[in-house]
């Protein structure tokens, strides 16, 4: 096996009673998902949580422990039921007050005599936590320690998630190989593809069908941070395939 | 306020590394949850975890502790990467075997001479759980205590949940009204906004921007399982949107 650097590890955290209740589809956690994976941070976990301090605090603290990064989506506008940046700040046990760096941001598009009490909400940030640019509406999200406090207006999320990149640690990338299976059932190679997956212990294989108007269709997908021994897997369960398909 | 059954809540685990490495997109989720909140099922919170054993068992065991009822999607299939059937046994601590009603559950589709190991893995049931029928592919579901465990493939968890249904407590289903705001800015109408929530205190109002060409568009939602409470709300906030409109 090649040497490979340590495993950088992240969860996301949504917050939001919309998507719970199912009124707004959640989009930001397959874009994060891919963005991550495609630069090599091993995404390990997600949770969606209510609009609700406890729950929110809770959350944040479990994960900012057990993971190198921790990534949340929502909460942080200017009405009443944004509370995340406060949830934060509980989280960490810092205070939060009207930053001055945000205030200049958010006056870059609301005239000095707009910037109501409501606005001014957008400003406030924990203490010690440094900005993240959002270069569509301007009010910033923010960074403290591991965890990074995004939007949820996909947009506006994606653009602060492009401005992260760059400072995250990642780790070697996953490589990922796909053998499309088509209509040969999963209960005829299951066993075969077992024994491959026992003896190719350094890398994750998959299994995984969806339907389609002509019944299932299958897929293998063979994945690690080891190239060589992706493409090892690779071939054993082409093997297999051919070898079953009639 | 009217008098309203006691709350009935709700958790999702999503179980599933090809969800974690943004390679499958989620679909249950939001289906769940527009299912639950259609029927007065409070869904309360949503987890995602790979395909491993520690992380599953933990995940099953805090959330079923902390709803009504818990529902798992994906990992019940036949090949060696589905572990929810073992995962969710150990969480109970009970045993598991092949179940003779999922033995001719799975007799019913697939050849006795072509029932191999592999494919009789789909009939392994905790001890003490019934089944959730399968329309489509016969390998069933199962339920243990308040967990119920689902198929991944959206068109088979659909129809498993349609199963389930009949049999789930339901609460006082959640009243919601949408007003439209426009591109009336948020910060405009915030601090107004949070007058009115807490001159209504037994209803959830939420302000949810989204973006399009033309730039914001923001919607404001008040939901409470009190229909009247939901309707005195919607009219303060008609009052203090036609105020505020130019």
């Amino acid at each position: 096996m090649t040497n490979t650097p340590p495993a950088v590890t992240a969860a996301i955290l949504v917050i939001g009673d919309e998507i719970l209740s199912g009124r707004t589809k959640d989009k930001n956690i397959g874009t994060i998902a891919d963005y991550l994976t495609a630069i090599g941070i091993e995404l390990r976990e997600v949770r969606i949580v209510p609009d609700e301090a406890p729950m929110i605090v809770e959350a944040v603290n479990a994960l900012r422990a057990r993971h190198t990064y921790l990534f949340t989506t929502g909460g942080i506008g200017p009405t009443h039921d944004d509370i995340t940046a406060d949830c934060v700040a509980e989280a960490f046990g810092v205070s939060i007050d009207v930053d001055p760096r945000a205030r200049a941001m958010l006056l870059e598009r609301i005239k000095p005599e707009d910037l109501n009490a409501a606005r001014l909400r957008m400003a406030r940030i924990p203490a010690g936590a440094d900005l993240i640019a959002n270069p569509i509406s301007k009010a910033p999200g923010f960074r403290i320690e591991n965890v990074f406090v995004m939007a949820g207006v996909p947009a506006i999320m994606q653009a602060m998630l492009d401005n992260i990149g760059p400072t995250l640690t990642t780790g070697a990338k996953v490589v990922s190989e796909t053998i499309e299976v088509g209509n040969l059932p999963e209960g005829a190679y299951a066993s075969d593809l077992a024994a491959v997956a026992a003896a190719h212990p350094g890398v994750s294989i998959g299994s995984y069908p969806s339907m389609t108007q002509g019944g299932f269709l299958n897929r293998i997908v063979v994945r690690s941070k080891d190239a060589e021994a992706v493409m090892r897997a690779r071939g054993a369960i082409e093997a297999l395939v051919a070898r079953l398909r009639p």
